[in-house]
């Protein structure tokens, strides 16, 4: 199963512009690349893999994950800390037909690196999203992004989105 | 030299595909991804690139990775991990005419990130793949894959392909 | 803002043949990559989002990489390692129309891994790529390249051009 050029150029686009935002920590644009109604996860592969519910973070909605951008910003206090995602090619696990376009279901493997102050750069997260990306009239949206990281052990509670 | 937009999509799939097979450690999966008569390799980049032959690891046909396979799931005893791969741009390095069509002589670097039970990911790997790409009746497959490796020291003998 | 599908596979090109250039210490090659009159940046992320000058490196010319390699290769004593960069998809910023062709104003992020003998990898720089890609002659060429770097500290200085 195949991505079309203008899928691949598209999806990308999107992927950039999602680890753009939040390596730059430009919270208040995280949303916006949500559906409204939507799944944002952040799982331990170990409890996905076994089908078990517990996970770090789970919103909803677009509302929700604004309300978790102004948890990230005003109520929480850690040592500040800056994000930068790589990730490897997308797999497209399967296309759903519909208007105006199709749903592709995608995988794609992610590394997240994390710099603190006066420190050397560490891997914070490794693992893979599993995304369904819709078009919308802004352009191609997640009506879901989980993040399921390989590592059940994490280098002190992740504040920001990842 | 340049890859055509439709291989750049199709060399993507099989990379993706390799990349998940392996992280997911669907290893029966793997043998599948390569031609009958193919060439796995792990070596260092100190012995490749003084051409000598020792390496970590060498199969040249796609029962001798079934078989690797088999030792690696029941035979070895090992702290349990899990990989996840993220790579960069293939480089075309070569074009090679044939029929049903060309084979893909490619460049692409690649880290591999190893996570065990409660730790920390680490990698394991910080190398390049050397491949030889095909197509087949059931898609691209690897006819060559050899995986050179930066670091001579190796944290732990690699018990799964990489 | 997107790509053309004939853009992504030039700018890949460019982007691999960097990496593979650098990864592989052929250091004489790197400035090839880069047009006559050019800018190559290696800066924190602090004093780059400040707007401050200080930077670690600072070249703008072809001559003056030159001179860089040869500094790298001549007379600096250093602990030798090797390079593997490893990037994200690069996201496009702004299109300057013009003959030949348009600029590419383009952010990519990469993390670019260290190998030391005898040791494990380790994540030497995190951080993203600004550049201005344009088109010449001999294909897509840099017209800039900054690094911006996300960690304030440095693992020793860096050497060769990253």
């Amino acid at each position: 199963m195949r991505f079309s050029a203008d899928e691949w150029l598209a999806l990308h686009e999107l992927h950039a512009e999602y680890a753009a935002v939040l390596d730059a920590r430009e919270l208040d644009r995280w949303p916006a690349l949500f559906t409204e109604a939507c799944s944002y996860k952040l799982q331990s592969r170990e409890n996905h893999d076994r089908g078990l519910p517990l996970c770090i973070l789970h919103l909803d909605s677009r509302a929700m994950l604004h309300d978790r951008v102004y948890g990230a910003r005003e109520t929480i206090y850690h040592d500040p800390y800056v994000q930068r995602h790589v990730g490897g090619p997308p797999r497209l696990l399967a296309r759903e037909p519909g208007e105006p376009g199709d749903t592709l279901v995608t995988e794609t493997p992610v590394i997240v690196v994390r710099t603190k102050r006066d420190a050397m750069p560490e891997i914070l997260v490794a693992g893979r999203y599993l995304d369904r990306v819709v078009p919308t009239a802004d352009g191609l949206r997640f009506a879901q992004r989980w993040l399921i990281f390989d590592n059940d052990l994490l280098a002190n509670s992740i504040v920001d989105p990842a």
